[in-house]
């Protein structure tokens, strides 16, 4: 219903071409629910505090040290702690009102850029390491990368400002550099590839496009060393097109495929297209944890094999959640296929919603599916390891989650629609405003917890159009209802439910999701929760947390009977019928394996009800034991629980 | 019946305490089998390998260059690069024969000890960080204990000879440096600790020992840094006297613990010695694999939480399981019970006898439980990454592994028997001559493939004494039998069996234990293997291999029957009951997860029988994929093969 035109502030990513265009900022709003109250927390106190602890750690310091050459002395941080200001940049940008905050640190970045147009703190001054000689693991072109993303950020939002004109120059020094007969390779750690696009699109400059078609082209010819993890880890072992499945480092993976589905978007590249949809399909159907969360490898951060998904050794790293977000909404755009949306939903509910404490100042940087022991409490003065933490931590050593959290919540709005040539779609569900063109709606529902989406039609053209609503994959085997203006109701199948008619301001349309607990099954390919049930209810994943069961029981006890339906508990908690006392004094054995025909197993159970919460708000009540697979009676065979 | 005395070819550790007495190499022979066929390939190809391989890769010529003055410019490796060059000649010691190798290794190392016997190739020459300086990662008293290791096997094995000299001479700098008043804190790789009370007990050298005491104390109060994997990597976070269970990187864990062991053993430490117990009980009870295999985080090479043994990504590193060896017959030398040599046993057969191919130049690392997908065939002429292949590799950038299997193999015959005032106790089955004093027995045995073990009595003192004979906790609930040399027959329960009497010359003993295959089914708290089972024949632990499967299938596809008994197959295989075709033609859902109440599962099983091979033996055929836990009908919930 209207053309993109470069500067206006859409996010975050806006192609020129594809099925579906983005609205911006300006044009939805989220007015209240579930992730207005996210968003707050995120602009009153996430932002600041990412901000404070960059001051703290010296992050945003190691620019002035540099412009004064006080570098390498002065510097602190891992090679990549400058990414982490410009995220809290792009964060501000898309956020707004923090004009004051974004000129200061824009004064403090800009003179550490060199004439050239050079730009990294941990490379390429006396003492250091000369500039792009460690492409594996010096992160300077994945730096430039978010440097781009907050200078679009800044133009969209805002117009062409300081910070922009910043990454113009490092996009033009990554040009002349990384061109044809220069520097024929590519960055350890993508991400320069869609800030390139994005900086093509804002500007219409056609040579930033061109730049992140020859890295994606470039990437999976083997110009980066084999290393310790093999060049599986930064996809650098098969190119993208020729690739089967997302592999390797997961945020890396799935950085590089939002990039390539930008160029194939902008170019009309439909075979890199496919590529991309079919390893999205692979990776979805066999690497992706229920949460939505993707990487099982503690030791790489990566995607393991097809199938190796174990919960209590999960990585799904937030990071990895974000980029699985970004690759989703770039697909859905490409594509209009309402199963990208799906995954990004959940994704953000069970992730990215996830990481961060109810007051903002905390993260998970790594979200386990089980956790078996009570950690300690993060320091709050000091910052934390990455994976290993019952709780979440104010800050890390390598803390790109928390910015790339910031970044995600404060451009929220733009993932809730889309319009096309026929009308608009709305994806994902929260009390929002929407108004693009002669076109006002309004969304009020109780999502996630109900399952009720009303939208009313403030503002209208005098002509057909259509109004299209993602009916969730989750509610297969259930039933969906959708309530026209005139009150006639039908079921409507997952997938897309649509109307198209000349509205009249003041029409409701009504969308019923089923929102019920409900049992869920893996495939039994996953061998890791072989003879175990989720418990699902809407878009959220639900867990067992140690702090409401009874006696001080840990969640290893746990054994759920799902002969019984799970029912509503008290709040947004769950009951499901099992016990907690199968272990209540069973000795250790010497050897944890025995014959098949040796009585042992667990003592008789107490049949009780457990509660279960959101998996989104485990531990947020002080160390505890979380799991979310919970074992199931008639596993394993010879249990004493098979004659219950 | 007999004292030990220093020098004498004692091995691989000599308490001047303990319930039991080792004997030496010269005391007992493996003469055939199972064994005798690995220790000739280690003598005849691997020490050569190894030697090979250190010297093109420079290992070695790192202590030419350092005498030379060309480090650190020509050093290769990584900084512990020094100690697999003394664990060789610690084989080559203990092997025998390799006098002049050693010699001329000696030679090489031997000008690169500073004057003060300071001897470590990667720190503190002009270039090198400072001696001393980063005992969290250095590992330089890591590489004195493998140096003086070695050293003590010349001792032992051919009395004090120029290497020694080097160990002590480095011993006397560690004792300078690091005792009371010295630096007060720890290396952060144990080794040092079991080397110098070695050293004490083959020199009679008290302060040895009081300074491997101090390295014992002085661990677990933090003197080494916080790290990104927590001080609990290198068990720096609690006391030794005070921890409950293994913990951290596995080796170092292992190796630590045997060290305790030494230092209890030797000054009569009865709360030292308990505390180690106390840790290996429940090491052995949550956090061991059905293979013995111990750490199961490839990401630090850690212990995981009670209970945490993901099959498919259990790292279960080869030099665990030596250390593992080490710690049960420092266990079972102290204690005399047999649990320590049933733990070794398994260990033995079914980790380190894995890690080398057949001819003995190739090795795994890591000993997965289950590998699902084929892997590229390993460089022959480059060194490997140390952990993910399905075959095994030459050499490694990190290549512990190898020297440590060579030097394990190379003693392997002194864990066999011991002897106490009683007589003598027969631990480990194997062809072998034992003579000791006026005693000298011969065992014929077709262990492990059979359980008959005939005992013969060559020569014997004329008064009575006791033959004890290890009967294997893998008997439990089956019936082994002891047959008197007067023919008389009774069934033994797991643990000891002794006969009490005045043996003749050609008095025959005979063990039959019921090697029959067998269903293991695990603790229903190691949820990775929740609903599966495993087949175990004698002391080896089976796994079905893709090479056996019918019609290309992968092992994710195997299914199996436990209602059935495992059968023994055509030579050492075992068949059992199952199919492979529940996925065949099967497609990808989109999700991998579905309501409990929504069709779906495998489809309809062809019945089959499934061959099985020794899970020590997998690999040998080329690329392949395996699995030793195999999921069984009746889990999860829900499937279609309930029906079955």
């Amino acid at each position: 219903m209207r053309e993109n035109t470069a500067g206006a502030p859409v996010l975050p990513a806006s192609p020129t071409r594809g099925r579906l265009r983005p609205l911006g900022l300006d044009e939805v709003r989220i007015t209240g629910g579930f992730w207005a109250r996210r968003r707050h927390v995120n602009a009153t106190a996430t932002l600041d505090h990412c901000r404070d602890w960059m001051q703290r750690v010296g992050w945003i310091g190691n620019f002035r040290a540099a412009a004064e050459g006080r570098i390498p002395r002065d510097r602190t941080g891992r090679e990549f702690a400058d990414s982490d200001v410009y995220k809290l940049m792009e964060a501000m940008a898309w956020e707004g009102g923090h004009d004051a905050e974004t000129a200061a640190l824009t004064e403090t970045i800009a003179p550490a850029q060199e004439p050239d147009g050079y730009l990294n703190t941990a490379f390429g001054r006396p003492g250091q390491q000369p500039r792009y000689s460690d492409l594996e693991w010096g992160h300077e072109l994945y730096c430039y990368g978010h440097l781009i993303q907050a200078g679009v950020a800044q133009i969209r939002a805002r117009g062409e400002g300081e910070l922009a004109k910043i990454a113009r120059r490092a996009a033009d020094q990554v040009c002349a550099v990384f061109g044809r007969g220069g520097i024929e390779r590519v960055c350890g750690h993508p991400v320069i590839e869609t800030a390139l696009v994005e900086l093509a699109r804002a500007t219409g400059e056609q040579r930033y496009l061109d730049q992140a078609a020859l890295f994606v082209d470039r990437r999976g010819h083997g110009t980066l060393a084999e290393i310790e993890f093999g060049r599986a880890y930064y996809q650098d072992d098969v190119p993208v097109r020729a690739a089967k499945s997302l592999r390797g480092h997961a945020v890396r993976a799935l950085y590089l495929a939002s990039g390539a589905v930008d160029v194939a978007v902008e170019t009309g590249d439909e075979a890199l297209l496919a590529a991309v949809v079919r390893q999205w399909e692979a990776a979805v159907a066999r690497r992706t944890y229920l949460t939505g969360g993707m990487g099982s490898h503690h030791r790489d951060e990566s995607f393991g094999d097809d199938f190796v998904l174990p919960p209590d050794r999960a990585y799904s790293e937030t990071c990895a959640g974000v980029a699985s977000v970004m690759l989703s909404w770039r697909l859905l755009l490409a594509t209009g296929e309402p199963r990208f949306a799906d995954l990004a939903e959940r994704t953000l509910f069970n992730v990215v919603a996830t990481s961060p404490s109810e007051d903002g100042r905390a993260f998970f940087y790594a979200n386990t599916l089980h956790r078996r022991r009570r950690g300690a409490v993060p320091a709050v003065d000091a910052d934390s390891p990455r994976a290993e933490s019952s709780l979440r931590a104010p800050w890390f050593a390598v803390s790109c989650c928390p910015t790339n959290v910031a970044r995600t919540l404060a451009q929220l709005p733009a993932y809730l629609a889309t319009v096309d040539d026929h009308g608009v779609q709305l994806h994902q569900y929260a009390d929002a405003e929407i108004a693009t063109g002669g076109l006002a709606l309004s969304v009020r529902t109780d999502y996630p917890y109900g399952g009720s989406v009303a939208v009313r039609v403030d503002r209208t053209p005098d002509r057909p159009w259509t109004l299209s609503l993602r009916v969730p994959d989750w509610t297969r085997g259930d039933t969906a209802w959708l309530t026209a203006p005139d009150g006639s109701r039908r079921a409507v199948a997952p997938g897309t439910a649509a109307i198209t008619r000349v509205f009249r301001p003041g029409d409701e349309i009504r969308l019923d999701l089923p929102v019920r607990p409900r049992w869920t099954v893996p495939d039994p390919r996953v061998d890791a929760v072989r003879g175990t049930m989720a418990v699902e209810r809407g878009p959220l994943v639900y867990c067992a947390e140690s702090v409401d069961l009874p006696n001080g029981h840990d969640v290893d006890a746990v054994r759920a009977d799902p002969s019984t339906a799970p029912q509503d508990g008290p709040g947004d908690t769950v009951v499901v019928a099992g016990d907690t006392t199968a272990y209540d004094a069973q000795p250790d054995d010497f050897w944890p394996y025995r014959p098949l025909d040796a009585p042992s197993g667990p003592q008789a159970a107490q049949p009780a009800g457990i509660v279960l919460v959101p998996y989104h708000s485990w531990a947020n009540r002080g160390p505890s034991t979380m799991r979310v697979w919970l074992p199931t009676p008639g596993s394993p065979p010879g249990d004493t629980d098979d004659d219950r």
